[in-house]
């Protein structure tokens, strides 16, 4: 029974169809006069509301305080670490007037918080006991992108940026804060449905001042790859610079130890990308605002009430907890079921004048658009397995879409291959050295996403060579073409 | 039994106990390197997002939709209102460089957005059935203070601004809008136990480009006054600037009239500086993190387990969904229960082996210091009722200070007197002449808040003259020095 799904236009003009969606399911108006600035619409936000509600939960259940800090940073705290301004002057924001005076000391439009919070972190942390010192916090940021723009993806204001940051007082303890926001983010990755990898970025792409950089990865529909996690270990690099101290045991004083983990609206574009068919959203009854829709389908000379039967099943779906609406617009049911549809609605209940008499209901499920017909009394049950089942579909689809589209080579022709026909993200033998990396990220036109985290897991098979220079390779690196 | 409330400090160094206690009771740290921008702390921040989740559900409850939009907006829009750019101009602060180089065109951080929506309302609403329409969103605003600045009261960035936008078919639909906004104000007053009076603004104190403007204002200890909240008619003034029109029934097309409703963390400025005391902060249970602390009280050789008694009547109130905590550290009693009168926390319970035989516990409450034995098998329910009991006595004791600080004279000698004396609001008849309005401003040096709202309450007394220009007096007006 049911339709059936429908994915062309969803990998075949990716980029159309998302384009198109952001709007017509309500999510982001585009016409804001900024370029790669948009404006979160009511349906949007909400579904991003209820991923930082779950976001909020982890950081509270694993003892992170929320704070917020000013969104403007002064040029002079903004560059007291070298590699850090570097990584970030082209792409800055400054604030240089105000009213009609120019300031005295100039602004920077915050496009991450390292630079605003730890000349704080330097006042808060005293000893040994005030660690491990752990905050986050959801704000807008700024970026100065110069390449093509998409909204949630690559965007000049991200609004919804989440950064946690920690101090620690060993390296020890830093390396336990990046399991723990690994373990973090695969709760929330198996929350939202999607499957991702973990990659430690070359040297060359670690984030701007870290000792080393993760990044957490997700298949789209055409193939490329996006980022949608980062963690980073900084050593002792930003305490030194912001002389963040702290007294130990033994009284003497010594330099914290710091990591970050950063996420974005673009867990949203992911969700959309990866479960999304033809006909629009496909959400995760997680995170839907409307987890289901009733329609009631009256017919003439029908004795019974059927909008009457409808809004007694949405009010026991309430009490169960369940977000429900229905629909009781004087229009087609057949319009309704698109609209529906477009806006990913997990669950549809249909019920027409034979299900008010037989004591039925029909279920339709968004991910498979397949109907089912369950009994009347058993509807907030069956509601919950259908809700069980969509969270498990939709996490094995995506996954058999990601392992698919990982590939294992030994050559650069082969590699090409892959780019040229079912794209997607190539592992190839890599000795390890930054001169050969480049090389293939310039004959493949792709970006080297890093090496396989945990490191146990990336070596390189005995015998394999560098296809570059021909010596003994050390690891298995990744490329991909990204967002 | 129980302490005395003091609130000797509070009073008479309002000033200094206010900004001490920010600090020290954890709502914001001052000492971030940009004058007028703070940062909110955990537990400030927690108090404000208990403020804003009871704003967003009379949001919802009113048929309010969140939006998001970008905080930079370009000069080019903002410039399309003359009276807005006037009144603001002054206090914006330009974004002029991205990366190394200037912008086309320059950007403004937003200081409110009328500016950001209002070009992209006239995109949104086409017809009669688009109406009424209603957003709000809760955002970062700035505004070059030249004043000096206070944290939460006047800050160069308002980073909790909460502002609602709406667009009607008509001035009376406008109108209905203007009575619901003081509704939810209202309700959201009392959820804080705050009063406040709300007056119709001067002609020369409109919010620029209003038609009117309503204040709502609370007294402070020192008998200055606050806005915390604004409703603002704009008539058709914005809508013609940015050509917000929509199609009628008949097929004609007619300019939306407009309103804005404003808050921010004002809202905890004054519920820090109402209810506060000598001893610090006294939060209503409503917003309050932690409702309830339970502080256990071991005695050395006691045979029974206060800790274990704690916990299970800790157990017992967060079943009862009652926000509480247990502090087991191993410090003085006197310790913790000065710094939980620091944070605030309506509800001390206090429990001994002497509770534990007996089936008992001590309820101190914040507010008026008392302390109650209470049943231990009655715990939820004397909890319950201390919430309701610390909610009337706030909202009374607030409501006598405000009502004590209301003082009606007829000439500017006695409303002199007032202000040299016990402070607070001075009502004085009024011919409604701006002149005569200014001039008392200046004999006063005070602000005129306005004239009572609704205006049926505004009519002098028959018989009154305005003590300027001894003519006939139409309005009651009220002046008093303002934060």
């Amino acid at each position: 029974m049911g339709g059936k799904v429908k994915r062309e236009k969803w990998s075949e003009n990716f980029s159309e169809w998302y384009n198109e969606l952001i709007e017509t399911a309500g999510i982001q108006d585009k016409r804001y006069p900024v370029k790669g600035m948009n404006i979160w619409l009511p349906y949007g936000l909400k579904i991003m509301r209820n991923i930082e509600r779950f976001i909020h939960s982890e950081m509270e259940r694993t003892g992170h305080d929320e704070v917020l800090f000013p969104a403007l940073i002064p040029e002079t705290e903004f560059q007291k670490e070298a590699e850090h301004i570097k990584g970030f002057e082209g792409e800055v924001y400054w604030v240089t007037h105000a009213g009609l005076d120019p300031l005295d000391v100039r602004l920077i439009l915050r496009p991450t918080s390292e630079t605003a919070m730890y000349s704080m972190f330097s006042l808060w942390i005293r000893s040994h006991a005030d660690l491990p010192f752990k905050v986050y916090q959801i704000v807008n940021t700024y970026r100065y992108e110069t390449k093509h723009t998409r909204p949630l993806i690559r965007v000049r204001e991200i609004s919804r940026f989440f950064e946690a940051h920690t101090a620690h007082d060993s390296y020890e303890d830093a390396e336990r804060q990046i399991r723990e926001d690994l373990e973090i983010f695969d709760r929330l990755a198996k929350f939202l449905a999607i499957p991702y990898i973990v990659s430690k970025r070359p040297d060359w792409d670690k984030f701007p001042g870290a000792y080393y950089s993760l990044g957490a990865e997700v298949m789209m529909p055409d193939g490329r790859t996006l980022q949608i996690g980062t963690m980073h270990n900084y050593r002792q690099n930003f305490a030194k610079a912001y002389n963040i101290q702290y007294e130990t045991e033994e009284g003497e004083h010594e330099y914290v130890h710091q990591t970050t983990f950063g996420m974005s609206e673009r867990l949203l574009a992911a969700v959309m990308a990866i479960h999304g068919d033809d006909n629009g959203l496909v959400l995760p009854p997680t995170i839907a605002p409307i987890q289901v829709v009733i329609v009631p389908i009256p017919k003439k000379d029908a004795e019974v009430d059927v909008f009457a039967y409808a809004r007694e099943i949405a009010e026991e779906l309430r009490d169960a907890g369940i977000r429900v609406h229905v629909d009781e617009r004087d229009i087609r049911p057949g319009r309704k079921y698109y609209d529906w549809e477009l806006k990913g609605v997990p669950v549809r209940i249909e019920v027409g004048p034979k299900d008010v008499e037989g004591g039925k209901a029909v279920i339709a499920r968004r991910d498979t658009l397949t109907k089912e017909v369950v009994e009347r009394a058993e509807i907030v049950e069956a509601v919950r397995r259908t809700f069980d089942e969509i969270m498990e579909n939709l996490y094995n689809r995506a996954r058999e879409f990601l392992e698919s589209h990982i590939k294992r080579v030994d050559t650069i022709e082969e590699a090409k291959g892959v780019f040229e026909n079912r794209r997607g993200i190539v592992e190839i033998p890599w000795c390890g050295e930054e001169e050969c990396g480049l090389k293939m990220e310039e004959e493949l036109d792709a970006k080297m996403l890093g090496i396989p985290y945990p490191e146990e897991t990336a070596k390189a098979p005995e015998g394999k060579k560098c296809p570059v220079c021909g010596r003994e390779a050390k690891f298995i690196a990744r490329f991909a073409r990204t967002y």
